[in-house]
């Protein structure tokens, strides 16, 4: 999907606890550090539905699995990738897309590295009903 | 201790699942976006001693519970802190300190803010038992 990006991560194995990569100033889908935050969702909880006008969202899920559905309302398409340690990849999320998402495991956590600071004024928030999608 | 600033975070309570803040651009300590990688640590183990030239650390512990050792060469002086969800704050390292972290929790993770890209040359690593600490 168009504004959406997936980059498979490094998990470097040590002996007394894995590293496990999120991002560099150098990587693709890097655009400016704004704000680092951790959501948690509980299992069969939905977050959502959120448009960001601005801001573009680095998400990466260090535990726990975390299902992700992004819709584009330009071209009423969806893109949907469950991530986790085992599918540890990084979602990239361009701004104008609606997204959502659901707690997969027992407990899950996201990291979001956005561009820019958290600002309530430039995020559309609407409910999971507005946006028919079978989760 | 000169070069270390710990910093309470906000937890914001969501009943699907609690959104927790790591660091904005805005924040003290904040000294410009390099990368960010997670590091586990098992229970009992140390990782350490390492001392960063120029790489300014923001380590937030989002899972489990980990104490900290700072140990500026210079001054002799030792600095010690355990964080966790229960005492979330952000720990902020300038450069020519020493650092090791050993895992308390069950299952422990930080999260590190640095302000430069990862680079093996900008770091010195000594064994545990070089610097003596009673852990």
């Amino acid at each position: 999907m168009d504004g959406v990006i997936l980059t498979p991560l490094k998990q470097i194995y040590n002996p007394k606890g894995n590293v496990f990569h999120a991002m560099k100033k150098s990587d693709i889908g890097f655009d400016g550090f704004g704000e680092a935050y951790f959501s948690t969702i509980n299992k069969g909880d939905i977050k959502g539905w959120k448009k960001h006008k601005k801001m573009v969202l680095n998400l990466v899920v260090p535990f726990g699995e975390i299902k992700f559905v992004i819709y584009d309302d330009s071209t009423n398409e969806f893109f949907s990738v469950k991530l986790s340690q085992n599918n540890y990849q990084r979602l990239t999320i361009k701004p104008n897309l609606w997204m959502a998402f659901e707690g997969v495991g027992k407990n899950n956590m996201l990291l979001n590295l956005a561009s820019i600071e958290h600002n309530i004024n430039e995020a559309d928030s609407i409910k999971l009903d507005d946006i028919i999608y079978k989760w």
